[in-house]
């Protein structure tokens, strides 16, 4: 059987509240997407007043997509003009993105109460405006908007609606529930009531206001749909959207579908972690597949069973899924872990090595802490190899302060010195920055510069700063987590402190020290 | 149509990794679900080694639990001895829990290589317990435990398990999908199968690791099930359990079902807050009917809608559970959301009026440097009554300074002054603290305190910290949210800034002065 995945995390997924995607974020998130393998990126709705989701189309229009189709989002023309005069039509075909997916009226009250015009006219608006876009698309996509409270209320003339956008030969029509309130069983009579009247492939996009998105999705799938829209994490307005993780791991691992993504499902946990990292999202340790908890046995009796027979206790085998069973006890997920780790270092070193016990020691214990190594590899080599005594430090820090000073003329001032030694001499330099991050960076570079004039080359490409924890006031534990690049590589370290100028230092040493280190390797020894 | 809930957030909700609850925390969550109404609370598995659980019932009896019936937890007797002579039978019936509830295997391949014994000796397991306790208690409970995995591979001896039970006359029989694995439709068609087969009230019990356990706990209802066992807020073992606040919600407001809990569903968010409290959990902000945002609309289209016709972007009133309504900031929305949210300042400003136009463009250019004023409402209310001169503010700030200083000897000291003016007076305060923006928080607290010895209360709930827009380095713009609490209310704020110090200065100031206002029109003007 097959299905496309449709991921509307562009644009439903950056309604929720708290996140909030920049331009560099959507499209790193597109690429992350595309690596996975869904069938739809839907970047957003381009037009003026959402300049970002505008320039989104440019710019991804000349990267390398080649798994996934974009798509751009919109709304059937507005009533008695023509569709070619209409602005939001007009912006769709500007953005030149392959597959343009509109949403229409399918609910007799939302035409007359809510856009205000004839149930006649509504209909003319979606053939219309589907025919126009038909001609500058690829595909276009048609979502019936509140279809299902729409059926529920008059039948008859939310199955005119999609009649309309099936004699206009949209691709899928998508019936959306919108308000998130349908039951599976609703789902499913009403799916197969659907397609015994149109003759076009049916998708599904659901909400999860009353907790069934993900089983109102599969139920559709299980009456016929061919084409689910969901978002990574299941983000979104109110209480968010189909969750596309579950969804596909449903279908690929439990449910026999043979969807685009399947060979990437075991880096489904990735995925999913990545998209979180980007939204700046706090991932949910009961995540279902991927949870960092999903495949956590913490009862005695459970255990015991996952031990005599695994599958006991587990739906399915967690690497299926990129993720881990973990035994409260059991130390041996993360051995292996350390030895896969350490391969690039030392490639042949054998599990039962005093010095594979002594780093998952240090590692669990700065994990514990807060760190995070999976998306610190640098910062994870630079402590495998001061333990293996495989980097010594070139300079020795002395010390740093960091002066903010804003004055009564409301003027901001950030001030930062570094203190080392290199060999027998001690540099002391000084620097003002855009804040003090910045100005400890550039005080430090400063300091640095004369004995390894290639860090000039060295650029932070991304920042991040992460509290760890709730419920604790300005005192927390922070994360700061730093890219860098020097045009040939990136590499990412991190920090933990309570302080985050500390913990920011601490990431901006680890990424020298690297770079410090590679060089050296380079030019060789 | 009537049904029974059973809570098991005390027992099988404190196997989630981070709940532990002490035995204060099991009494309190005891008088929460008392007072909303659930049919049976479950308290623990009484034994030696869980000392907690033992002493729980032993105070409970005493307590004034009026509402709900008290459920001890335990399992079938060890095989090949007399029910009398087992120690978990025993360990339940000193408990003396009015209800007794007990699992035993329902799946072949369990009972061979987990328990370890014949298919018939479990049987005999299944019957003799239920006898013994029965001798003891109001009701006895029976979890048949992976009934569905057991039904699925060995239909007949599922089958045989639970008309053990039936004939030993337990009060319920739970199919439990212990491995969270199952199907709506499967959940549904085997409910509906055993119904056939045995004359007895059935319950559910459902696991969430494939996402479905609130679809499958409903579809086992819609197939005859009147008993449904579930955790408060979903905690639980791996992916949690069935979320008991979303399945009391669907029942009640959406399925027509009268439960003993239905007159308290407008306390429903306090209900799943209160125990999230209770358990140190952090609420999930986009949990269904009870989630912070599960009735906030973002999208400019869905705001026009709402504000026309409530129920077109809604599937209840928000009320029915204790919730409300939110109307967010954000560039997408237009005049009409800030009229709406201007209605607490001044209930009858006309849409077209000068200074929504102004507000709403100084929001928006606020949005585009990175403001989210949808998580920011103290900021937006601060805001809108400076632009309006509904705030004059009480101390002047001259300005700030912070140092962090860090030596040779590693030691790290963050310190901060603040300067301010009240009348004539200048104050000058300084405080060390727990890293930079804590210790800025600690010197205004001190500059304040005299003219506001309110703030002593004020607390900083949770702090944020999102580095906006990447490949930016260290001077990309940040954004710092803090909530605040007074004990009484919670308030948000946001402070934007390329500098960090300063985005949390800002943050910090509209949260204490939003402080300063509120106490002003509490105590009366």
């Amino acid at each position: 059987m097959s299905l496309s995945l449709y991921d509307t995390t562009l644009r439903d997924g950056n309604q929720a509240r708290g996140i909030n995607f920049s331009l560099n974020d959507k499209i790193r998130v597109a690429h992350l997407l595309n690596d996975f393998g869904v069938d739809y990126i839907e970047g957003g709705w381009p037009n003026k007043s959402n300049p970002i989701d505008e320039k989104f189309f440019k710019i991804i229009s000349k990267e390398h997509i080649s798994t996934s189709k974009i798509a751009a989002f919109g709304s059937t023309r507005r009533p008695k003009i023509k569709a070619e005069q209409d602005s939001i039509l007009q912006d769709l075909v500007k953005s030149e993105a392959p597959v343009k997916t509109i949403f229409g009226k399918s609910w007799d009250i939302h035409v007359s109460e809510v856009i205000r015009t004839e149930l006649e006219e509504n209909l003319d608006m979606i053939s219309s405006s589907i025919e126009f876009l038909k001609a500058h698309s690829e595909q276009v996509i048609y979502d019936a908007e509140h279809f299902f409270d729409g059926y529920k209320a008059n039948p008859e003339y939310a199955l005119k609606t999609i009649k309309r956008a099936e004699q206009a030969k949209a691709e899928y029509i998508v019936l959306c529930d919108t308000n998130g309130g349908s039951f599976p069983w609703e789902i499913e009579k009403i799916v197969s009531d659907v397609l015994k009247n149109v003759n076009c492939k049916i998708g599904i996009h659901c909400h999860n206001d009353i907790g069934l998105a993900v089983a109102n999705s599969l139920s559709a799938a299980v009456a016929g749909a061919v084409h689910i829209q969901g978002v990574i994490n299941g983000y979104g307005e109110r209480c968010g959207n189909a969750n596309l993780i579950t969804i596909a791991a449903n279908l690929c691992l439990k449910m026999g579908y043979d969807l685009k993504c399947k060979d990437n499902l075991p880096r489904l946990r990735y995925f999913s972690l990545a998209v979180d990292e980007v939204a700046n999202a706090q991932s949910d340790i009961r995540a279902p597949f991927v949870g960092e908890t999903a495949f956590a046995h913490k009862g005695g009796a459970h255990i015991d069973g996952v031990l005599k027979v695994s599958h006991s206790f587990e739906h399915i085998n967690p690497e299926a899924v990129g993720n881990t069973r973990e035994l409260i006890t059991s130390d041996q997920a993360g051995g292996a872990l350390i030895v896969e780790k350490l391969s690039k270092i030392l490639p042949n070193i054998d599990k039962k090595s005093p010095i594979v016990a002594e780093l998952l020691e240090i590692v669990k214990n700065k994990e514990n802490q807060g760190f995070a190594f999976d998306t610190a590899g640098a910062s994870f080599e630079m402590l495998a190899r001061r333990q293996l005594g495989l980097f010594k430090d070139k300079f020795k820090q002395l010390g740093y302060r960091v002066i903010e000073d804003m004055g009564e003329d409301g003027l901001h001032v950030s001030e930062a010195s570094v203190k080392l030694q290199i060999g027998d001499k001690i540099i002391h330099e000084v620097s003002e920055g855009d804040g003090p991050v910045n100005a400890l960076d550039m005080a430090l570079r400063k300091a640095l510069i004369e004995h390894f004039p290639g860090i000039a080359s060295v650029k932070l490409d991304d920042y991040k700063v992460r509290v760890l924890g709730s419920k604790v006031g300005t005192d927390a534990y922070v994360r700061a987590w730093i890219t860098f690049g020097d045009g040939k590589e990136n590499w990412h370290t991190a920090g933990v402190s309570t302080n985050i100028i500390e913990a920011s230092w601490l990431a901006l040493l680890d990424g020298i020290n690297y770079y410090i280190l590679v060089t050296e390797m380079r030019t060789g020894q």
